[in-house]
């Protein structure tokens, strides 16, 4: 017996159900979960995302079985509905439309109308009574298929549409009328034909085969597979494919069709949420072809209808007990669920609901915080505009995703990739988005539409990049062509700087100054509950008190990497740090060093007084010499004008300097071991800081580290300097102060040797940028040239910077974990590369028993957040 | 009780045994087993390498129970001698020596005659009856122990002794007379108290304890360091010291003192060799004062004591089975034994006497492999003289270490080494050489002395390092401070090349041309029993079918590494391989690479045919693009002018491929992820090569190996395109050839998912220079500013691109076996990289358990040995 390719849904029950989502697709798993529960939805059948899957390992053939399961779907379909497909009569139309595990949407393809030709159209006409609507649907579905399965471009049909509504003076569609329809069913059928050579098929067997085969293919199309790619999702899961009994919203005034959220997904308020159209199908809606209408004012105009959906909105919430995003049609005045799924959201929605929903008791705690992703939360810490400024808005569109965004003005996908890879910030301007413009969209920092709502191709993906959006903005006129828009009087040109703004819909001209977010609210309250679930300690990497200030305000439990080398680029130290690398001797190098020590002894008691009470982790300097001398002869002219130094000598000092490879040259403790006096230096403002703030009664907590340690002989050596400085400053001030020395694990040797390495060790911070770097032998600067290839192929899954390559440079981390412990059961352990902000990464620090993670103090909330998932996943 | 820190010797019996050197030092076990073979020694005690050690762990103080054991040793002396240390009559006088495990010539401190004082030497003068005897023994200590214990520069001395000497007029210290040395020690006292403020001790027994001291002390000195790092010598071993009962060899001209080997140490040649001086002490011989007799002459002199030598050397070769190196003194006649210890000799002396003692039966054949250091023969491997040259040699001195070397002239060690260090050849001339100039000469191409015999510092030291050495050239004149000599009518400057042969002893002014050795005679049969031991196979990295024939005429089994970029550099080829770097897309570098791939195919032909039989493993392209486009604007001209290409696309080009850490950027297999088409061309020229050859009757074996893996996805990807290609190729030529693609293990990555990798590789290479450069995060190029320091500190015990990280890469190599053999179980694994030629690390390969090592052809009987020895110790 072949495999089971194909379940039915229909009069009450279902075969699959709600937690079927990998097998059914997620649209798939809806139907037959709101079938079980008795909600109204037209019967149908859903073929297997496994049956998608086989299709693809068979060399693109259906797998055994699967044509006599569907047939005999159909029957069951056709027996439920009381109609027949391809039935001349009274035929039985159905949509199909695809559906993965996890929403993708716009994606993928739909056909909706299928079984219509050229004599059933006709019964329809008769068993309808509605002309009209026959043709309407006819033209549609020939539109439809054409453009999906044909691959006949669906800007022919437009015009030809546009043509016939010019030529008849109206400008909507529903104007049109049924011989209208006629006429234009011709001509698109002419098009099929010049356009393929041969004549739009009849026969609704072959339509439904050619449908269900071109979803499948749409699984692969290109914008398909880069929306995976940006939201990681696997190519290998393939897409289920519904084929359901069609139920019309285009039958008339006492029709139409809608999409909605149970809760607003972009402020997460618990109030009805969405649009509809009178007289239409579901996919003039989220074309944004007509800008439909508040869901509200369906209570005027179909009471009924709404009441029946305000029903199936507390049902679904109680049952699924969270946010659901719906589409339904109306058929004279009859409510008909085509869609359920979790809603997606705005962070600051996701947030509210999650908070709103534990206060409703619908949810727990533990699920509460579960509710709010990490990698999305970012959204909440991204820029607003400062409210003290004053703008003058030009345009107001629709409030589509939160946060405000200022960039130079692009009206391309293409233009706006190639804009952000030369480094500029841009706002895309388009009349409308399309699933094309999804490279653009990512690359943009927010996007603005002419037309479209809030559930608009625009809004929706917007708010799922978290990139601020406003849409349907009506009053710009765009001229793609001509690169610009106006608003107003004014002309915008690309390139011109413009500010929207996503939380209020406004758009500026120019530039307005943003701030950023702070914690509040409700956000806090559920990263308050996240930190009762984590058991990874969340620190930032912190230079200066300003940024400490701002991770411990977020909720960093302490520093975990300063880098001091930021310290010697500031204002006159640099003077005194290139005299110090100048110098012909360890005693000039001395009286340099002399000069900075005072800086940086200042930098750290700023440091430490932020952090009061918290650990501070500085790393001694780590970048190789030559990085503060300049290097073209311009710069090093520039230098030795201000500086005095003679141009000749900086040049030589640079050519000496010079490496072929810096990141595996002489930095890091290496530096140390040759030139012991700058690390003594630092030691010597690390204590004199520490002591004397001590002394004032402020509670300090240092943790110096040793950067690039390959070798336990460089720690003991460097451990002992320190520790001499330490003992000698706490003698002379007569202070004591509780401090560790550990080292970076940011090399493999450092990871394979950790045993010898922790015997000197008092923590290990894995340096994951290094170790990434030199585990895969990858120079993160050089990556550009094959790196995103290599992600495109699949042979990394994520570029390893962001995401921690867990099966090579996680084993390191394990095995340091592992081999440290064996030594020294009580070591700390610590991640302090920007793997520490990654939410993948997080969870597999949890995983490997790392004590805590150190990231941005921007990242900190969601290293909170992420940390508690772990913790509540692990 | 306390630990037994002495060992005594004498009257036939001795508590240690010559296999104690672990803790008695070679000098102690060698005079213990002297002593119970029977052989005359002069009776004293031995403080162990452990009570030096513990002194230095006991902050230089005498560890317990010492002072106790040399108490009663001495006491055990007089009994044994019949004279008492301190005896104002008959003065029982002792010689203190140091002695660590392996021998360490002259780099630690001596005294002789102790116990002698104002009062001694009276008695010593009436019990000897020779007063001439008794102080000029007197003024040998105090130069010893002033320059020894007290530190008082030995110049100081040799200043008064040269000019007492010019004051009587006489050549030889022999002349001087009772009343002359009288007043040399009158002088020599004076010294002493002027330059260290008090008077030269008179007690025999503090004299003693400041000795012992002076000789832990003597450890630690900068020229032992130096010679135990130039020898990988561990830092911890300590010394011991012997204390022995003086024999005189001063005392008159039935007396004398001298060194002997019981073979040839330069040629092996079993004759007697060595050197004598009648009416001296010990260090006259070493020192290179006064040249010594050859040992033959000993027969006419003083036939009796000849025999008693003869005698003694029969014994101890017999006894240890191995050349024996002795001092020896005689003392009115009767033969005294000083020392005996197995004899350094030259890499020649070491195959002649390992072949000869198995020819002759007193060793095995699987002692006489192990009697041949791998790490010696390289020396055999060295250039000599081309005998067809003609030349005519300005001078001639002893042939002291074979071998020859062309170089500039200079004159100290300081120079040696800075020269050296500027990459410069250099000849280091010195009038003689002392353990100071250890450095230089380890970094001249070649020794010159002017003084000194085949046993003098110069000799024993250039034989240790494999250094051609031409000594006691005394026909040159040196003029040190003028940075010159001269010789015949010529003088020579400071940076004038010279060409000296250490086989011949010939001085040869300018630069003649050298030859490279060959195997032959006894080392070719060595060699063959070493390959009767081995179970590591030894292949070759060659690039040319000149290279492959050397190697393949060393015995190499195989090609383990040939770089394929190095045929991209030659001749025309280059224009080609630009076209296509500069080619705009892929048919561009297609077009171009066609005109590549004859050039490629033509020279595997070459390489097949000379390794018929074979495997040759052929490494796909590695090098990043750049390194085939000129840089400066000087080089991008030039080129631009040769081959027509412009000169601003030449330098935008070289700028778009600049790399900022081209160690880890776009190379290796990266290359072909990206442009497939490079390994395509590079496949079809091995199969239309390997097919070609096939067909004509050669027995190819290709083995095609992809560089830079670091996840297996990238080797699935390119193994296939091989595979590809050759099916291709062998269906169109109808031949069918078998063959390997495989990978190198050289990034961490690639060991720590070996056996994800393993899934799709034949074989593994361990490309262990990158993979050091990984692991330890070095670049190799950029090291020479930190890593002698490493080294120097005891960091790295050895460069760790010489010899392979055992502790850090060494688990790398060991987790890719063992992960790669978990997936496959006969996967062929090797070693391609420098350490491949290594001792130490084809030991290591061994462990590891690795099918072969491939190293430079050169190497290629340096690891055909080394691999015997792992089997053999392993």
């Amino acid at each position: 017996m072949s495999k089971k390719w194909v379940y039915f849904f229909g009069n009450g029950k279902a075969e699959g159900k709600g937690t079927d989502k990998e097998l059914l697709g997620g649209k798939g798993a809806g139907l037959a979960e709101m079938t079980n529960i008795s909600i109204p939805v037209p019967p149908g059948f859903t073929i297997t995302t496994e049956a998608c899957v086989e299709y693809y390992s068979n060399n693109q053939q259906y797998p055994e079985g699967l044509t006599t399961q569907m047939i005999e779907a159909m029957g069951k379909l056709e027996t439920a509905v009381g109609k027949n497909f391809g039935d001349i009569a009274c035929p039985l139309l159905v949509s199909v439309r695809s559906g993965a595990r996890v929403s993708m949407p716009g994606m993928m393809d739909t056909v909706l109308n299928l079984g219509l030709n050229d004599e059933t159209v006709k019964g329809l006409a008769s068993s309808s009574g509605n002309e009209r609507f026959a043709y309407d649907s006819y033209r549609r579905f020939i539109q439809m298929f054409g453009d999906v399965v044909l691959g006949v471009g669906h800007g022919k049909f437009e015009r030809l549409l546009t043509d016939m509504k010019r030529a008849k003076n109206v400008d909507e569609d529903t104007k049109l009328d049924a011989a209208d329809l006629k006429k234009l069913v011709d001509q698109y059928k002419d098009v099929v034909s010049t356009e393929t050579g041969r004549n739009f098929p009849q026969e609704p067997k072959e339509q439904l085969k050619l449908a269900v085969n071109a979803v499948f293919e749409s699984w692969n199309n290109q914008r398909a597979k880069t929306y995976r790619k940006i939201n990681k999702i696997p190519h290998e899961w393939g897409t289920g494919v519904n084929v359901q009994a069609m139920v019309f919203g285009n039958m008339g005034d006492d029709c139409g069709t809608g999409v909605a959220f149970t809760r607003n997904p972009s402020t997460g308020d618990k109030e009805f949420f969405g649009e509809f159209l009178i007289n239409a199908q579901g996919e003039d809606v989220v074309a944004g072809i007509r800008t439909p209408n508040p869901i509200i004012e369906l209570k005027t105009v179909m009471p009924e209808a709404f009441a029946q959906l305000e029903k199936v909105y507390q049902t679904l919430e109680k049952h699924y007990k969270d946010v659901q995003d719906i589409e339904f049609t109306i058929e004279k005045n009859k409510l008909y669920m085509l869609q359920t799924r979790s809603g997606k959201r705005t962070a600051k929605a996701a947030v509210k609901i999650a908070y709103d929903m534990f206060r409703e008791g619908l949810i727990d705690k533990r699920t509460a915080v579960l509710r709010v992703a990490p990698q999305q939360v970012d959204q909440l810490l991204h820029p607003m505009i400062d409210p003290k400024s004053s703008y003058d808005a030009v345009a107001k569109g629709l409030p589509a995703s939160p946060g405000a965004a200022v960039g130079k003005a692009v009206f391309t996908a293409e233009e706006a990739e190639s804009w952000a890879q030369r480094g500029e910030a841009v706002i895309l301007v388009r009349k409308e988005t399309s699933p094309e413009d999804i490279g653009g969209m990512h690359a943009a920092q927010g996007i603005l539409t002419a037309t479209g709502g809030m559930t608009s191709h625009a809004a929706v993906v917007a708010r799922g990049m978290g990139k601020c959006c406003v849409a349907g903005c009506g009053s710009i006129n765009i001229d793609e062509k001509g690169r610009k828009f106006t608003v107003g009087g004014h002309l915008i040109k690309e390139g011109d700087f413009i500010t929207i703004n996503g939380t209020t819909g406004e758009v500026i001209l120019g530039q307005v100054e943003l701030i950023e977010p702070s914690l509040s609210g409700e956000f806090a309250e559920i990263l308050t509950w996240a930190d009762e679930f984590r058991t990874l300690g969340v620190r930032a990497n912190a230079d200066t008190p300003h940024d400490a200030q701002v991770a411990r305000d977020f909720g960093a439990e302490g520093i975990g990497l300063c880098r001091t080398e930021h310290m010697f680029f500031d204002g006159d130290r640099i003077d005194a740090v290139r005299e110090m690398i100048l110098a012909y001797d360890v005693d000039g190098r001395k009286k340099a060093l002399e000069k900075v020590k005072p800086y940086q002894r200042e930098d750290f008691e700023g440091l430490f007084k932020v952090m009061e009470g918290l650990p501070v982790t500085i790393r001694l300097l780590d970048p190789p010499l030559h990085e503060f001398i300049p290097h073209t002869d311009e710069d090093v002219e520039k230098v030795s004008k201000a500086s005095g130094i003679a141009f000749d000598r900086l040049k030589r000092k640079a050519q000496e300097l010079h490496e072929f490879n810096p990141m595996l040259g002489h930095r890091g403790c290496r530096l140390a071991v040759t030139f012991p006096e700058i690390y003594e230096m630092q030691a010597y403002a690390i204590f004199e800081a520490a002591c004397k703030l001590k002394k004032e009664g402020v509670n300090v907590i240092p943790e110096v580290m040793i950067p690039l340690v390959g070798h336990y002989k460089e720690l003991e050596e460097l451990k002992e300097l320190v520790d001499n400085v330490a003992a000698e400053v706490m003698e002379k001030t007569g202070v004591k102060v509780d401090y560790l020395v550990g080292t970076m694990i940011e090399l493999p040797r450092a990871a394979l040797t950790a045993d010898e390495i922790a015997a000197h060790a008092q923590f290990f911070s894995f340096g994951t940028n290094d170790l990434t770097q030199t585990a895969l032998g990858i120079s993160r600067d050089d990556a550009g040239k094959f790196l995103p290839q290599y992600v495109e192929k699949g042979i990394f899954k994520e570029d390893p910077f962001v995401s921690i390559d867990q099966s090579g440079v996680g084993q390191l981390v394990e095995m340091g974990v592992a081999k440290g412990r064996s030594v020294r059961k009580e070591l700390k352990t610590g991640i302090c590369g920007e793997h520490g902000g990654d939410p993948d990464s997080i969870a597999f620090c949890q995983k490997a028993g790392l004590n805590y993670v150190s990231c941005s103090p921007y990242r900190v909330p969601v290293a909170r957040l992420a940390a508690a998932h772990a913790a509540l996943k692990g």
